[in-house]
């Protein structure tokens, strides 16, 4: 059995397979901050069912609830060995550049010889790495690079179905909650009982929804075609909430940011900001540039390509008290003088309202 | 002897190379109009002494400027064999998508035959081509494809050196003009005796000048700091003239145009057009946005990264008489306020003066 070939087929159809794990060990070992592990929080949060175990062994916490404040009773586990029944091991943080820290080669080596699947949303690919390569042929694992892809769909501009409203969620950075923001919108659509979908565009959205495209993988030719024809396969839906990356703003990942854009021409944005962060995630000293400026970027590219406008905005208060979060929301809600919502503290309501109102605008 | 490792290894260092080539055959057979055949007529424009010949057995021309309108006597010839001592054969074509044109394999297997170098910048990669592959390994050509590259360069948003002047040629699309008014500008500045480079972004540019980032063929997460690193290997000089890419507005291709605004945070930008072209390059439907549009687009996103501002304009005014070209460009005066130049017909003397002109201001 020739793993790299299965897992070259995977690539383009991974969704047959990340839905069919139901008892998945995450692995952050050593990596349990928030902003590292973001892939494993977000797995807790979206697919708690599917989740037997947290890989864990450097805190002295029991469950993932004590550790990521999400998961409830998930257990933390500091071996593979105490979770028999596992059928898959995600690699569970997102770390800048997306190499694999060398301490994990043996917990995967071993997940591997137990026939348990790997699933990875890193750049570094396990079928590229000969020694897990060799040791899933030699067990029938199977090696799923969620990031691997060989896109090369060159967009054609051509509009959508009018009736296809899309939601795209922007941001001041990364890392602060957009594909949340998409995600408790596209439930919140869906409680209603509308035909929504949401529209994964990175590895972490990837895992959760089963589907999706890891946007910030493809080659740079490719990005918006990529994105469109992802669209244009959904387009059946009334809604399509569009998972955001990165910033327009961001030095290093705005040509993926205005890539999705032009490809998913959106009929609406919800802007995304973390209260209390000042400089870009990762690169200290530089500051974020303001509202405002990020705000009239967003209007004039994304015009560029279909009409839009901001339907609302999403905050993150993670690091504010319950009292600084109301007094931000309201604060916001003057600034903006638009729907505003903490999707995590207070749910998603009034930008599910927005969307439907931006329906209604474009049908009209 | 292993041609692909080879080939790898010559991804990052062509400049040692393609400069090596002094008895170039240029291929476009059947593919001669000046949309497509765009290397070929650049390569004959700027490396016009190491062009032995143009392979092109559908036209009754003898020589490449009838075709081309420029190259002068290089002639062509309707079969490799009538150039005994070529040296390298390159593909002359940019075709959307980047494809091998089959009809060009029995081409490409008698160059490889007779241990001709074999040059590509198309997307569709020569050394995965088991036939050519084998077929090099036996005579030791080499299969040197520019678009490769394995680029995981992430930027990190630092200022450059403040005396290094960056000018960033932009668009109102792709294909108009912006690789041959950075070369003119910086030919301009280096004939007055100023330290300048030529920053190639584009397989044309790259084969030209023997060196640079083929940007477009990068993975979306490092494109900003593939081209960003890249400024910084040559930030010696007082000015670099950046190549572009397709247009901030360009349904395709906007995402490689960000992540070149964001990397390389010019200071300046030339902005371009072709007078009279009214719909997107290769999507005949959709009509390109206004200057206005696209000159506010270009300010507003550049801004978000360093100061910047327009500092001229570039006409290419190929489909107008004379007369009509003369006008275009004293209208283009009006309209922007800005030094005009079509660098073809009268030179880049004035992009040139206010290249200077912007330096004084970035040091002021």
């Amino acid at each position: 059995m020739n793993t790299a070939a299965i897992s070259e087929a995977a690539c383009e159809s991974a969704e047959h397979r990340l839905r069919d794990h139901h008892r998945i060990v995450l692995l952050t070992d050593g990596f349990s901050s928030p902003f590292l592990a973001k892939t494993a929080i977000s797995m807790l949060r979206y697919r708690t069912a599917d989740i037997a175990a947290v890989l864990e062994s450097n805190v002295q916490a029991k469950t993932a609830q004590e550790v990521f404040n999400t998961g409830g009773d998930v257990p933390l586990v500091a071996d593979l060995a105490q979770v028999p029944d596992a059928d898959a091991v995600y690699i569970g943080i997102a770390p800048p550049g997306g190499n694999l820290p060398p301490a994990w080669r043996p917990i995967l080596l071993e997940a591997i010889r137990r026939n348990i699947d790997v699933v990875s949303g890193l750049h570094d690919f396990l079928i590229d790495d000969p020694e897990l390569v060799q040791a899933a042929e030699e067990s029938g694992s199977r090696l799923i690079d969620v990031r691997r892809n060989r896109y090369r769909q060159i967009a054609s501009g051509q509009p959508f179905r009018k009736g296809c409203v899309r939601i795209h969620a922007v941001g001041q950075d990364c890392s602060l909650g957009k594909m949340v923001a998409s995600l408790e919108v596209d439930k919140g659509l869906r409680d209603r009982g509308h035909s929504t979908a949401f529209i994964a565009t990175g590895q972490t959205g990837i895992m959760i929804s089963g589907i999706g495209v890891p946007i910030d993988c493809v080659v740079a030719d490719f990005v918006n075609g990529t994105i469109e024809r992802f669209i244009r396969q959904n387009e059946e839906h009334d809604f399509l909430l569009i998972e955001g990356q990165g910033s327009i703003s961001h030095p290093a990942y705005s040509a993926v940011t205005a890539g999705l854009l032009h490809g998913a021409a959106p009929d609406g944005l919800i802007y995304c900001y973390e209260a209390g962060r000042e400089h870009v995630k990762g690169l200290q000293d530089i500051p974020l540039r303001t509202h405002q400026e990020l705000l009239k970027a967003y209007e004039v590219v994304s015009n560029l390509r279909h009409p839009c406008r901001i339907i609302g905005v999403a905050v993150n208060t993670r690091t504010l008290s319950q009292d600084e979060a109301m007094a931000e929301l309201e604060r916001a809600r003057q600034e903006f003088q638009l729907p505003v919502c903490d999707v995590y503290r207070t749910g998603a309501a009034e930008l599910v309202e927005a969307a439907l109102k931006l329906r209604e605008e474009v049908l009209a």
